[in-house]
């Protein structure tokens, strides 16, 4: 048609970037032979010229508009402004992105006093004009003149307050015209000009709204939150006016191609007869089902259906339609891609694949991963969240839902669990000591803490919901008491957590959870075949590792030895090794923590037989192991034949300034010797164990936080003395490998000394995020809010792996390390290793696997497969 | 001569690598015409040999040993075992670097029951002989048969117990006699073999226990520390022996060309008439003072004074000469470089260049950059330390001598001080509310910390003797004790320390200090003329900056604004500002902070008008801000108007788990914008002022910290804002320029993002080296040591910096900050600026600028000025 304008039935389709979303939709359906009420677009690239030019409509665009605009008449029969069949159309916005409700649009324009008699006529009805004539010149005095909507309200109200209605569907003709006339009047005290006539006036000015409402102040800050660019501009859509509400042969409705929540594979949806679009919306009429237009116009019903499995085909998608029928005649408004649960994304996924529609490949980047979160924990029903208020709000810690009642400390949750009740742990922040009340709660709340807070880790590696940091809650522990502001909340009272948005309710809301279905299982299969990452799980006990194998893993990553150390029989152990004056004292706990541990890894390392374990030796400053409370000082100094103010000199004599940089991981190799050597004389006795059964395990033994090639050779030199001497003692051998943790900027920065001796690598992005930032997780809260809200992070380092800073270490690590030995097993067991962008990330690298917690694991096995199909797309974003 | 053996007259000299250090100067003294007794070299690579041979000699090496014996006996006159001028040698071990008594020597090697008599008469000094073939048979048997020493010096002591003898010197001719039989008994008893009677196997037997001394325990130890390689091997130096005891026409002594003290240009040693040279050594007679030889043989003396100047003049340098006048003959046994003081060297140094002996450069690559400390500082005398016994040992935080009464805390300290008494504040550490215990005391003790610990930054910076981590002692700061074992050291006692060596001393030493002489003012002018890089300080107050000037300063590099924030007039406000609860409450603080910042930076830069001053924001965490005792925070909460409890709830929010990463540098500028805003209104206003008065300077605002360019530019543009506001009211402007530090190592990696908005970079290597390692240097001693001790580290990294890991770093933000910008002013300003080796490292990295305490800025001027010459020489190293 021209440079500006184009038909929606011009040929061929220009696309998105240029026509914006709904007007290549509209330009799509029209060429498919659908009835799409006839209409134009003016382009994206209009727009921008459109600020380029001061903001007003210019000739050459103007005529091209109007040609356009002869064409719609001669197409519709209809004329713009025409005494007798007059063309009604709407003016919209629609960008190339989707920005919902943030631009404007105008309905019902060309209506003129002299037009919405001829509508009267038309459609019999005078108070449907006289109603659509009221909401044509409010929609244009608010939208297009940025007149303020209330007086228009104002004058609405007092006439309905006048004769005592309470609807505006009370409103007889008369009072319409009373309102219209005094509308008309508020537009001339206003403008100083009276209510446009002109058609044509009234579009010129329509446009120019629409292409202003690209930059308004919502629709800036709606980009600047999604990263769209400011110069894409909007498109322009002028559609001709149809109308469901002119008798009982009209009507209009919405519908899904498929079920949006469970995914069947049947329309569902539901219309109204003789009625518009808002009526739908409004709740002033209940609609019906779609099933029953079957009934209502049988033969409509069939058209919709045929055409609801042509667009679905046509975008080999489940669609979203909204349709009117005007007179007998269904016309088609918009199609997109819609919204479902992640039940019904796998669901249609599959069936799209088994119906030939789609590839296994275009299936799986259908969905996303983070939304397999859902599937795998408990949540809340949407109608129960929406019908209630946020009582606070805090991270998302740990994705599931959890209603229960809350407990402020370990012992209380105990007892409440052996009274059969749900009990929710509220607390400050966790440490150590809390592990057992964790354990036996069904959710937990910290008023402190981020996303790598104890109480988050410990709660991810559980799979149990937790919300972290929610510093609206003041907690009193003292007075088993929290308070939002005046509202208090007592021991026993229900709370109910929301590990996916970090919503927490007052009361009870009902969570329920999903079954994997066979089309989950198909889905994974799928997903299985086509990745190239294995993907193992951080697990330290038994548990941990058959929820991960359920879930899918592939070994396990990490597995945390410090973890081991705080069950009741053994915490007292650890306590007497570290608080030992000399390596005789240290003797006798090492031996029966010896015992102990040979157990653990036996256990652990038998449930994932055929897999690889990595076991990562002691990490943590020991002074996370040392008792706090006065009764477990005591309990110790009798255990230990110590005086009281001796143990307190010792314990005292392990405090540190900055614990995450202090004497911990291999340094406690260096400087205690035998704490690893009895950690690795129980990894290999246990191995030894296994062998005599028969069951063949792949042990890892990883050391954690090296810096330097001789810290590391020296520990290893020390370990393996250790099992030389096993193997002669026991006459057998069985093969074994150590690495090391890679995280800690230094290591990355001479990887390659490092690989002469190591035989793997694992990324432990956890401390490499904290040391390459210098941000203490535990410390960041105060500010790292300040610095996502002020734009200089897009994501939380801790969440999503910082691929610039962090990435380019990773890089050199790699880069060097494979330098050294080519086939260097590499790997991730940070907490990122499960988050799909980081997944992906990693695949790039050339990683072998990544480590992630067990509820990631399905996540994090399809961010692999994604990143496989977008490498061979050619998009390695 | 051959392939293994050189005769010290040979030509070309072979060098030390071949000859080992002694057997190269002996060839080189005997080719310039000296009278050296004449011997022979066995090489070094014969020792390589050796030890491939299975460690004994071989029939090649033996026949170049005989033929060079045989050329010994022609060009001496005498006859190895010859009954009438027996040949007796001398045999010692000398590798190509000097490892100072760590192998072996033996002396008088050819004596026998018959050359004995050939030497009596020869001497004619039977007594002589005797004693001479005692020793023989003591240093044979125990240094090549490795009997041991006691069971000789048994014998020797039960026969002076026996005659009631005092001293060896009382052995009567007969007494010598009976020892040298039951020594052969002796040996007889422990070898089943006769003493050899053979010469030549004497001979082959001593070089083969020389060549093995080679890895005996105490000189393989001697290498490991010093880092000698152990394929270097020794070469074995046969010499003939000549005698100083056979009459009054002989004697030895030793003597240095120019005075090792003072470096005056005169001969300066000692020397005995009739003696052996550990005579002079042993202290049984005492030495005259080599002048007197020119009364005592004035034809000797002149000899001797000319081949001293021959020597120096040959090796250009001043000489440590052994020599020996054998029946009214001089013989030269030893020439090398004489160990000298700082004073001394620089002296002669100097009048070296004047003498046209050397030039510039050599002069200054012959000062050792790290004893230029001594001189800056006061020291103890050498023979003071002799005499004392160590109380105890701690790190060298801050050189110099402190011998003064101790007490424990500031008050005290002030109190003594105000009684003239020299104060030394003793602590188990120190904090910024010791401060003015620091300035008013002499020294500084404390028994905790690191070389980086507060204590030992604030004492360099204040160019105050003090010694840190002094862990045997037990500080009580209550009883106002200390203690090292059973020793208790009260307020009021005297102690002593050496903040060089790190030693601690009962009692009082006297400390002097050396002024700077003129050969040091044209010494320094050199270095100033060669180096490159500039050098300025780290300098907090005028009173600092004044000293760095004094010394050469050319700038200051970091002004640390929180060291102001501590005095007295201003910490409260500084509470106050820290503790408000929004910025409406800071207001009021902030206001007079202001105008106390204003004069502070306006009385800094004045004093460094001209030079460039380098303004760091404030760094560290708020909280070491906070009151810690209950006085202070009553005194604050009356102060605010606050109850105490409230206040002790701020304080309490404001802990932190890890400081060192937590809510400090740029991240108060992010959190807190007001207090940058401040801090800028204050430096520009200072500017200002000083520009109204015609003074010139260059502020450099830098801020700390940085992680990410987003983050520095809007801190940058918050602070460009207010300067322009500042600009708009005075109606004037005045350049200043806006940089970074960077000090983590992700401000590295993404270095060329943050250099389009930085104008320069100051490398902060003492928390780059905390991220990068993972050490928090407040904890880091717990393991440091032992590091050190198993040789994971060559150094303590926070002291010379890492260069393999820290430094690859460095060059990374080097080369992508000058991508972006190519002239990008980059300096370093870590503790380590002032460490010789590291500032070579930061010329090489072509750094700008070094900055460091103003005490070590002559260091890093010398050192930088020998990297220049290294550089030109081609050795990079």
């Amino acid at each position: 048609m021209g440079k500006y304008v184009f038909s929606f039935d011009s040929k061929p389709n220009l696309g998105k970037a240029l026509l914006g979303g709904k007007g290549s939709a509209l330009n799509e359906m029209t060429n498919l032979g659908l009835n799409v009420p006839q209409g134009f677009t003016i382009t994206t690239e209009t727009c921008n010229l459109f600020y380029q030019k001061s903001e007003v409509l210019w000739d050459d665009l103007k005529i091209e508009i109007t040609t356009a605009l002869k064409k719609l008449e001669n197409d519709t029969g209809k004329v713009f402004g025409g005494v007798n069949n007059p063309l009604l159309v709407s003016v919209r916005s629609g960008a190339a992105i989707s920005m919902p409700g943030m631009m404007d649009t105008i309905l019902n324009l060309g209506l003129n006093d002299t037009t919405l008699k001829a509508l009267a006529k038309k459609t019999n009805n005078l108070r449907f004009a006289y109603d659509s004539y009221r909401r044509f010149i409010q929609m244009f005095s608010n939208v297009v003149m940025e007149m303020p909507l209330y007086k228009f309200e104002q004058i609405l109200d007092s006439v309905k307050e006048k004769n005592n209605y309470h609807s505006d569907l009370d409103l007889l003709e008369d009072d319409l015209l009373v309102i219209i006339n005094e509308y008309k009047a508020l537009y001339y005290e206003l403008s100083d000009e009276e209510f446009p006539q002109d058609p044509f006036e009234q579009l010129s000015k329509a446009i120019e709204a629409v292409f202003k409402s690209w930059n308004n102040q919502r629709a800036k800050i709606y980009r600047s939150i999604n990263e769209i660019p400011d110069d894409l501009g909007t498109a322009v859509n002028i559609q001709t006016m149809v109308f469901g509400n002119m008798g009982d042969d009209c009507g209009t409705g919405v519908a899904f191609t498929r079920h949006p929540s469970t995914g069947e594979n049947q329309l569902f949806g539901e219309y109204l007869i003789n009625a518009q679009g808002e009526d739908v919306v409004s709740g002033v009429r209940t609609p019906k089902p779609i099933s029953t237009l079957q009934t209502d116009m049988p033969q409509l019903y069939e058209e919709f259906a045929l055409i609801a499995k042509k667009l679905e085909a046509h975008y080999r998608d489940m669609q979203d339609i909204e349709f009117t029928i005007e007179a007998g005649k269904l016309y088609i408004l918009q199609t997109r891609s819609g919204k479902r649960t992640i039940n019904a994304a796998i669901e249609i996924a599959v069936d799209l694949v088994n119906e030939g529609k789609i590839t296994k490949k275009e299936a799986i980047l259908r969905i996303n991963p983070k939304q397999l979160d859902q599937l795998l924990h408990p949540n809340f029903s949407s109608s129960d969240i929406k019908k209630t208020k946020i009582f606070a709000k805090g991270l998302p810690a740990s994705p599931g839902a959890a209603s229960g009642q809350i407990y402020f400390n370990a012992e209380a949750v105990l007892k409440a669990k052996s009274q059969g009740i749900d009990a929710i742990l509220v607390r400050q922040e966790t440490s150590p000591e809390d592990i057992e009340g964790m354990v036996n709660a069904i959710g937990i709340l910290t008023s402190r803490g981020g996303m790598t807070s104890h109480a988050a880790v410990v709660a991810r590696g559980m799979g149990k919901c937790c919300v972290v940091g929610c510093s609206e809650i003041k907690v009193n522990e003292q007075s088993k008491t929290l308070t939002v502001g005046d509202t208090i909340v007592k021991e026993g009272d229900f709370l109910s957590l929301d590990g996916v948005s970090g919503n927490v309710y007052l009361g009870h809301l009902k969570a329920t959870s999903s079954k994997s279905s066979a089309s989950y299982n198909t889905f994974m299969s799928w997903v299985n075949e086509i990745k190239r990452l294995k993907v193992r799980a951080n697990a330290d006990t038994v548990k941990d590792a058959e929820i991960a194998l359920s879930l899918g893993a592939e070994g396990i990553g990490l597995c945390r030895t410090e973890h081991m150390f705080f069950a009741e029989d053994r915490i007292l152990e650890v306590r007497k090794m570290i608080l030992a004056n000399n390596a005789l004292e240290r003797e006798k706990p090492l031996a029966k923590l010896l015992a102990i541990q040979t157990n653990d890894f036996y256990q652990i390392l038998k449930s994932m037989a055929g897999y690889p374990v990595t076991i990562r030796l002691l990490d943590p400053p020991l002074h996370e192991f040392l008792p706090k409370t006065d009764k477990d000082i005591k309990t110790l100094s009798q255990q230990m034949n110590l005086e009281t103010y001796e143990l307190e000199r010792r314990i005292e004599d392990l405090q540190e300034f900055n614990p995450m940089l202090g004497h911990r991981g291999c340094r406690l190799g260096i400087t205690y010797p035998d704490i690893y050597i009895m950690q690795t004389k129980a990894i290999i006795e246990a191995v030894l164990l296994l062998k005599a059964e028969k069951i063949a395990v792949i042990p890892e033994i990883m050391v954690p936080l090296i810096i330097d090639s001789k810290e590391f050779n020296l520990i290893k030199a020390q370990m393996i003395n250790e099992i030389d001497a096993i193997f002669c003692a026991h006459q057998t051998t069985t093969s074994y490998t150590i690495g090391t943790m890679i995280e800690t900027p230094r290591a990355c920065l001479v990887a390659d000394e490092i690989a002469q001796y190591s035989e793997f690598f694992s990324f432990g992005t956890n401390d490499l995020t904290q040391m390459t930032y210098g941000f203490s997780r535990d410390d960041s809260h105060k500010f790292l809010q300040d610095y996502l809200n002020k734009q200089i992070f897009e994501k939380d380092p801790f969440q999503v792996l910082d691929q610039k800073g962090i990435g380019k270490l990773m890089k050199i690590a790699i880069k060097l390390g494979r330098k050294i030995k080519t086939k260097l097993k590499i790997g991730i067991c940070g907490e990122h290793g499960g988050e799909p962008q980081t997944v992906e990330f990693c695949h790039h690298l050339g990683l072998d696997y990544v480590s992630c917690s067990p509820y990631r694991i399905p996540i994090a096995k399809l961010a692999s497969a994604i990143a496989v199909i977008k490498s061979e797309m050619g998009n390695n974003s």
